[in-house]
């Protein structure tokens, strides 16, 4: 922080508030008048606050929009520049504020987080080892957890975070369609077992991140069943199928998970986050892990009852505003509606796959199963050419070079990314309420009109 | 989640929007309408939103007000019929979803826990071995922190989410105003040390939450220095002081801590949650500790530089909004429009304390460094009567008596509680710019009518 050289001290109260008030009963502590409330920084508090919440509602819409760019960038010099970050004696006007609020909007990177995942694996091991709390994790055999080579990166930073170590978290092989594959789950548990480590937790997956797939939760339980293996279900990204009777199947087999990360808002409720963590439980687990929370927040006033926070309650969130904002939302649009849009989705993406597969030059990667939809686009010059590796190696260079044009003419935004192998494709994420068959119908004429002269 | 017994299948598109769209280009997919975006479910959305808004602002608004209830207690079947829980499958009408709003705010502990002490913790256990990051803590000796007795519960619980341990928390004493004894934390770090513990970390606390104590940061960096301890600061109360050229020697030698967590919005941003965790750093750990995230971040889109997140940055926030807020807050208000802030609270403080020592019946704990003022009402039934047991055991009783007239008259909202050793005493904690002086007034007055007849 900087202060201008001809700034004053601390300014010895405000003066229009002086004469609103009777100067007999002006009192004056350590140079500052201490009559009535400071109503001028007040009406400031207040125009930055509806600024920010203005600005706060176009970012959150907007990171939940799959058409905006993920960031636009700048070097930091330039960004230093630009937001114009140094702090100043004096405030600054409205306007100036509002187009800060803009600049930093601009140049901002979009993106959430999951903690859901971080908090199952602390109760996961709280279930494994109730003494690690008090103890922590010295002297103790090394624990272990398994998801598949397709989870989220969360997980890695969980069991940092939490002291277990990434090198624990053991990664099962998947299938071509990007599941877990049990038997190889099974295999690496008992090879675990064998080296001395502790299995403790099974993270399976309920839509990926990439191809959106599922894993077969009712086979991974067997295991966990047999194992005595805590299992975390992250349907942070499908577990909104489970709105909608048509597709839950999906998730068969998910009542048997101990615990379930479910971000409503991905698919339900665009525009407000939401992250949830299901527990399943009837031994008070959560009180007990995190009671030193409880105990604090309960011992100052001796009219609250303790057991409030217990009991049958099945739901939990890690940010109570977050259970909030999904419940209005449930009670708003009512189960029916929540399905709607489900179905909606899954409508769309069957629809997008239809005319994939109807166009010339465009080929799926493969049947997809939820709202993930990728595909490449095969230009005229490389229809005819055997699809051997001197094919690969050029189609590898058609979808960046397509979404550069894109970008160019500002006409769309859409991913592509390589992907186990698969040289790179685009990856359409298709999300209801949104868009609709014409934004589908747009985004394959584009990429067409894009790629024709390839 | 219940269906009703006459309830439809999913919903085959909206009427009206059909209406909307010419019928050659109807497009139905799994039954689904596919045409245009969903309208009227967007219309229902916003009204969620901004209901959502205007409350949560409430929440945030009350939550910062020292005069709030924290929570209106009810019986959790109570809670169940207040609160209307069950999710239907039609959604609610607006008037209706309001009330539920209303009630939830009603029902809620209002609280906010802080996660800067973790991050903290966790950056200091990454400094003083990166591969805990890989292998997890197995096999390690027992690493140990510091902190005063005094200390928020956050770091026992984040001790406990790191696989540390809630009994690796060591608790150095403190003296009678509340301040770590750096004597004390010397003598205890030796001591773990032949017990063959790792000290890795001491916490110091600038304002507690009770007294609002500063421990010595001068002297305990200097015993950080001779062990190579990790010196966090917990500021998130007193932090606001730094910006106060008046005030800002109670946190002296700050400037040699490793890392300080500030929550600004307790003094300086009524209304504004805001958290800040600063680090100390020229060695890109932030970045190396929590490298899962970044290259996950960074890996879809080659034209991002990742050198963009690190560099000379000082300021890291667990939530990035939050350093937004704050920063807007900082432009709009300007240096000088803080430090006017702080220096109101404190002066406002002051005059408090200047009432407490003037008027009759009224005893401080001690002279108090920060806003928290605490002391104790004595009726004049107690005021002839020697301190001896049978006078506190009574005077114990005053103020869960004042406070349950208090209640019952609904006048205003005051805590009160017992702490190392002093009876139940009040605790009024100043912060600018909602109070006044007049509330200050108020305040005495109120406790002498309740209590007088004591």
């Amino acid at each position: 922080m900087s202060r201008d050289p001809d700034s004053q001290g601390p300014v010895d109260g405000d003066t229009d508030q002086q004469e609103m008030i009777p100067s007999k009963s002006a009192v004056l502590v350590d140079g500052v008048v201490l009559n009535g409330p400071m109503t001028d920084a007040k009406a400031g508090e207040k125009f930055v606050e509806e600024a920010c919440r203005l600005i706060m509602e176009e970012v959150v819409l907007k990171a939940t929009d799959v058409n905006e760019k993920v960031c636009e960038w700048r070097p930091p010099e330039q960004l230093k520049q630009l937001l114009d970050l140094e702090m100043r004696d004096s405030g600054q006007p409205p306007h100036r504020l509002l187009e800060l609020c803009r600049d930093v909007i601009r140049y901002s990177v979009k993106t959430s987080g999951s903690v859901s995942n971080m908090y199952a694996m602390n109760l996961a091991r709280y279930k494994y080892r109730p003494d690690i709390k008090e103890k922590g994790l010295f002297g103790l055999p090394r624990l272990i957890l398994f998801t598949s080579a397709e989870c989220h990166y969360s997980m890695k930073k969980a069991a940092s975070f939490l002291g277990i170590g990434t090198e624990n978290v053991c990664f099962v092989e998947t299938d071509g369609r990007g599941k877990m594959i049990p038997e190889d789950l099974e295999k690496k548990v008992w090879q675990a077992r064998k080296e001395g480590a502790a299995p403790f937790l099974v993270c399976a997956t309920s839509g990926t991140t990439v191809l959106g797939a599922f894993d077969p939760l009712d086979e991974i339980a067997d295991i966990c069943e047999r194992h005595s293996l805590w299992l975390h279900v992250d349907a942070s990204w499908g577990g909104s199928a489970l709105m909608s009777r048509k597709h839950r199947k999906l998730l068969h087999g998910i009542h048997r998970a101990d615990s379930v990360a479910w971000n409503p808002h991905k698919m339900l409720m665009a525009g407000i986050q939401c992250c949830a963590l299901l527990v399943k439980d009837n031994s008070d687990l959560l009180k007990k892990c995190y009671s030193a929370k409880a105990s604090y927040l309960f011992q100052q006033d001796k009219f609250y009852d303790v057991s409030y926070d217990t009991g049958d309650k099945s739901i939990q969130c890690s940010r109570r505003p977050d259970a909030f904002k999904f419940w209005m939302t449930w009670k708003a649009l009512g189960t029916v509606g929540l399905e709607e849009r489900v179905n909606r989705a899954l409508a769309l993406s069957r629809y997008l796959v239809d005319e994939i597969k109807k166009r010339e030059g465009f080929k799926l990667l493969m049947e997809p199963e939820y709202a993930n939809i990728c595909f490449w686009y095969i230009p005229p010059s490389l229809r005819e050419m055997e699809e051997g590796p001197e094919f690969w190696a050029k189609l590898n260079l058609v979808a960046p070079a397509i979404k550069e044009r894109m970008m160019k003419k500002g006409s769309l935004m859409l991913g592509y990314q390589p992907h186990r192998g698969k040289v790179n494709f685009f990856r359409q994420v298709v999300i209801s309420p949104q868009v609709s068959r014409e934004d589908m119908d747009f985004l394959l004429d584009e990429i067409d009109l894009l790629g024709r002269d390839m």
